[in-house]
């Protein structure tokens, strides 16, 4: 295939940084590829693997000179660092972004950036519990759904370049407002960590005892729990602090639903449980007829046999 | 190796009743085995594979001059399906079950049965969402907990037996009373449920279109909740009105977790966020050492290649 970028630079190389980089290395995608990574760890990795070129602990250096710089750091630190690389980048690059939360962090850009930056804002909806980029692989993106929210600040080709660079990652690349974005991420993804937070924190503060029950015979349902509880800290902490609007409304609705479960049960309306329990099963349909059923763990197993 | 018992009858041949028997017809553990099950399917199932010698509609005639009879139905249906059976038993006979909910079911069947039966209430800690016996695989059990809530109303050996059965199944067994069971089970597995329920619910109420996108990107998290929230809702319905005091209670320990997550979204506390959420993922640790992290699916995945 041709070459997408020349040179792009990855700032934050952990788990959604170093897949993208590993797969754009597969394809032969980019001639040269930077990357910048805090801890010595993730710069070892990336290096020893052949996946970057080079390694930088200081974001400036490794911008130069890219046709493309990708933000894969905690929305909270992606305006901090914008401002940081800004004086080095290239006139007319283009600056991408993985952020989960894009409203705000749009806002925050914005007024940092003139008219030789290509802002694009970009969500690839994909990942695991893990982090770190020895936990990355190439087909973490295959199948999944990525998001583009352009904001007005870059010229059709520079978003069609972030498309192609998705898709070529095996992505399904859709575009909406930032703000329809983060709304969407409340439901699917922000409100079922919090909760997965808030249910793995009520074990955790259980006496001794209980708590070894409960690793005990977590394949009970508490195992999945587990799992998305295990997430970094540090991303989920921005998150919810920079799309805490959509966060606390949606998380009013359930608040509302489980607490209807929650008198029914106390009734012993066996009906009304039917019927709810019911319903949700079609979506679990609805999800396997959209091919979004397998998890990442499986996709890896699948792949290495 | 010795033949555990010479004729046993499963009484629901779902998901669990099945993987059941297609574990001990491998094992060569049983002489004979029959099976009951409403659905002419999942009697087809069991016969077309040969996991089963006969399978019938109606228990009275299965159970005749079995050793031993598990009752792989919902709870709350466990003992109607007593009285029905109990002038059929063999006297001796070994009496289990693998209902989720112990202490109410158990009270129920007491009454019910005199010294002739050999009564050991048993809940083997494994699953997945999918139900019926086209459903089931035999690895099901491999490396789970089982429990065993002894009721005095069996001999040292009967309670010897059922656990060398789920041994055999591979499963770590433990004892614990009814009441502990029904504790540490509302936390988890009947929360975690009710919580998966609930949340899947909310999605099903929003407009048509965020629908369609809550399928689409599903990845981001919500798709482990439909996972959960796809499970047997006859069976669930039985296991919230048969252990609604437990569930009750853990879910008002969640609600204050959850009402102070809410708290700290809305005041802006990242400090309070970032120590809930580094907490929760020591307790991923915990269940990844335990070896209980691999799902069901992982594990036929990995059987299968």
């Amino acid at each position: 295939m041709s070459v997408l970028f020349e040179k792009i630079c990855i700032i934050g190389t952990g788990l959604i940084g170093s897949s993208l980089a590993r797969n754009l290395r597969e394809k032969g995608a980019v001639d040269r590829l930077t990357g910048v990574a805090r801890s010595q760890e993730n710069r070892d990795v990336m290096l020893a693997n052949g996946i970057a070129d080079e390694m930088h602990a200081d974001a400036r250096l490794a911008v130069q000179n890219a046709d493309c710089v990708v933000l894969c750091v905690p929305v909270g630190s992606m305006a901090g660092m914008v401002e940081k690389i800004k004086p080095f980048l290239k006139k007319g690059v283009i600056l991408t972004d993985v952020g989960s939360v894009k409203a705000r962090v749009v806002q925050e850009i914005l007024p940092l950036i003139d008219g030789t930056v290509e802002f694009v804002p970009a969500h690839p909806v994909a990942g695991t519990e893990k982090s770190g980029a020895a936990n990355g692989f190439s087909s973490l993106f295959e199948g999944r759904y990525g998001i583009i929210t352009p904001c007005g600040r870059a010229a059709p080709e520079s978003v069609a370049k972030v498309r192609a660079m998705w898709e070529l990652c095996g992505m399904k690349v859709e575009e909406m407002t930032p703000e329809r974005h983060d709304t969407v991420m409340a439901v699917v993804s922000h409100l079922p960590h919090l909760i997965a937070y808030s249910i793995v924190a009520t074990a955790a503060d259980m006496e001794e005892e209980t708590r070894a029950e409960v690793i005990r015979y977590c394949a009970g349902g508490f195992r999945d729990f587990t799992r998305i509880a295990g997430s970094d800290p540090i991303m989920w902490r921005d998150i919810f602090l920079n799309n805490s609007q959509a966060v606390l409304d949606v998380l009013q609705r359930f608040n509302e639903d489980l607490t209807l479960l929650q008198k029914a049960i106390r009734k012993g309306d066996g009906a009304f449980l039917e019927k709810v329990f019911t319903r949700t099963r079609a979506i679990r349909r609805d999800v396997i007829d959209a091919k979004q059923a397998q998890t990442e763990n499986e996709k890896i197993l699948l792949q290495k046999h």
